[in-house]
C-alpha cells in the first residue's frame, strides 16, 4: 500500500446536514474534498490536504485510510469541523442553505506535506483562490493542475481568480458560473473567453444534463446517466471532478482519447454518487461495477454508423 | 415533382411577433406545422394538413411550395389566421406569451385528402387530442405514427389525450410536460409510464440540453449542437419532431440504427432553425450543410475506444 502518490487533492471537509423532500440527514461526511479523493481513489493513488476539528469522528478517518487515501495532508486542528445544512427543493436539484459554519475552515491554511510536492497531478478543489494559490506554489512541477471554483469567488474575489485561472490546465465549473465569470451567455462563447484567460481545457457542469468539455481540438459532450432514483445530489461536481483527475493519472497521457475516458467515467462515478447520502454509494463500489456503467452509457450515446 | 406523399404533417399554421432582448419581428410565418413540414421536407415527400385564413401571406404559400410540400390539405378559409405573440427573456429559453389569437384555427377539422389517406408515417403535431384523433381515423394503415401535445392538453383534456397515446408509436413532448403528465420527476421513470400507455417510443426533448429517445431495447442520449448564437428558439421542438420523421422515412426502417440517425438529424435541423427568425435559416439550408454538422455533432459524441 505504499504506492507513489500520483494526485493532490485540496478541498473542504464538511459534516453536512441535508434534508430532501423524504429523508433528513444529520451531520454526515460531506465536502468537496471527501467526494473528489473517494472518488479519485478508484483510479490512482489520491494524497488530501484539508482540515478538520476536534470533533470530527474517527469513523471518518478511518472510512478515508479505508479507500487507500494518504492523509499526511490531513491537519487535525482545535475547534469545530467545518458545517454546513441544506434542504432540497421537490425536484432535487435547487437547494437552499440553512446554515454554514466555516468553524476551523476560517482559518484554514493548506500545507503540503514534501511527499505530496513533487506529484503529477493536483486538483484544487473549491475554495479561496487564495488558497488554491498557495498550494499551487507548493508543487514542484505538476503535469496537470485542474481547479473548480463558484459563484462566491467570482463575484468576491476576481482578481486573485483570475490570476489562478491563468495558471491551470483545466478549469471546472457550472453552466450558471462560467455565465457569471464571462458575463456571456452561451456557453461555447463562455468556454472560448475562459480558454483565452489560460487553461486549455474547460468543463461546464450541467447538473443532471451531463457536461461539456472543450477544448482546441474539440469538444465532447456527455451526458449524466439517466438514474432511477436521485437520493442526494450533494457533492455531484466534486466526485465528477475527482473522477475525472483519478481516471487521467491512471491513464497517464493528455491526448483526446484519455481525456474522453475520463470524461466518461466523471460522469458515472457522480452518478453513483448521487444514488445515496454523503459518500455511502462508494462503500459499494468498484471498478467492475463503475466499468459496467461506463460501457451501458457508452451505449446509450454511440452515434449510428 | 410527383413524388409519392410519405409523411402527413397536421399541425398550426401562425402568424407570429416575436420579441427577442435584440430583436422584434412581426407578422412572420410560425406554427408547428411550418416548421415541421419544411424540416422534414429536406428528408422526404410531405403532405401538410392544416388552416389558414384570408389575411395569409401569398409568399408563405409559396414558400411551402418552394420546399416541395404538398399543399392538397391545407384549408383556407375566410377569416384571420392564428396569430401568436410572445416575448424572449435574456436566456433566450424562457419566453412570456403576450397574445395569442386563435382565429380561423379555433373552428378548424382536419380533413385528409384520398392522396394522404394512405401515406406511410403521420406526424400529430401539436393540436387538441380530438383533432389529432380525428386525423388517426382518416388514415389508412401508416406505419409509423408520431404525436406531440403540450401542457394545455395534458391539463385540460387528459382522458383524449390518453386515448391518442395509446394509439401511436411515438409521443414527443418536453421534459416538464412529462413530468406534468405521469406526475414523476425522473424522466426514466416518466418514459417507462408513457410506454405503458402504448408508445413503443418515448422522446423527450431539453430544449438546449438535447433530447432522449427511450425505447424497449435502449436508451439513446443526443445533446443540441453547441451553437454560436441562438436567435430565435420558437418551433425547435416542431423542427426536431419534423426532421425525425421526414429521416425516418427516408431511412424506411424502424431498426436502431434509424431511429438514432433521425434523432442526430433532428438535433441538427433543429440546431440550424434556431439560427435565424422563422424559418428562415432554413432557406439557406441544403442536405450536405446538414450532414456537415451531423458530422460533427457526431465526433463531439463519440465514446472514446
Amino acid at each position: 500500500m505504499n504506492k507513489k502518490i500520483k494526485l493532490i487533492i485540496v478541498g473542504s471537509i464538511g459534516l453536512d446536514t441535508i434534508e430532501t423532500p423524504r429523508h433528513k440527514k444529520e451531520t454526515i461526511l460531506g465536502g468537496s474534498l471527501s467526494y473528489a479523493c473517494l472518488a479519485a481513489s478508484f483510479f490512482t493513488k489520491v494524497g488530501m490536504v484539508g482540515v478538520v476539528g476536534t470533533d470530527f469522528p474517527k469513523k471518518y478517518v478511518n472510512l478515508y485510510k479505508g479507500f487507500g487515501v494518504n492523509m499526511e495532508g490531513l491537519q487535525h486542528v482545535p475547534g469545530k469541523t467545518f458545517r454546513w445544512h441544506g434542504v432540497y427543493d421537490k425536484d432535487m436539484i435547487n437547494r437552499r442553505t440553512v446554515s454554514t459554519d466555516l468553524n476551523v475552515f476560517a482559518a484554514f491554511t493548506p500545507e503540503l506535506p514534501a511527499s505530496y510536492r513533487d506529484a503529477e497531478m493536483v486538483m484544487l478543489g473549491n475554495i479561496s483562490p487564495n488558497l488554491q494559490i498557495h498550494v499551487l506554489d507548493q508543487m514542484k512541477k505538476p503535469r496537470f493542475v485542474v481547479a473548480d471554483t463558484m459563484d462566491l469567488w467570482i463575484n468576491n474575489a476576481r482578481g486573485t481568480l483570475v490570476e489562478l485561472i491563468g495558471r491551470v490546465d483545466m478549469l471546472t465549473l457550472n453552466d450558471s458560473e462560467a455565465r457569471l465569470l464571462t458575463d456571456k451567455h452561451n456557453l461555447k462563447e463562455c468556454a472560448r473567453i475562459i480558454m483565452k484567460m489560460g487553461p486549455k481545457y474547460v468543463v461546464i457542469k450541467k447538473g443532471e444534463h451531463g457536461a461539456i468539455l472543450f477544448w482546441k481540438e474539440g469538444t465532447f459532450i456527455v451526458p449524466a446517466y439517466p438514474l432511477d432514483e436521485v437520493m442526494d445530489p450533494t457533492g455531484a461536481g466534486d466526485s465528477f471532478a475527482g473522477a475525472f483527475m483519478g481516471c487521467l493519472a491512471e491513464c497517464g497521457g493528455r491526448g483526446a482519447d484519455c481525456i474522453k475516458t475520463a470524461m466518461l467515467h466523471a460522469s458515472v462515478v457522480a452518478s453513483f454518487g448521487v444514488e445515496d447520502f454523503s459518500v455511502e454509494r462508494f462503500h459499494k463500489l468498484d471498478r467492475k461495477t463503475i466499468k459496467k456503467r461506463v460501457d451501458e452509457l457508452k451505449k446509450m450515446i454511440m452515434p449510428p454508423r
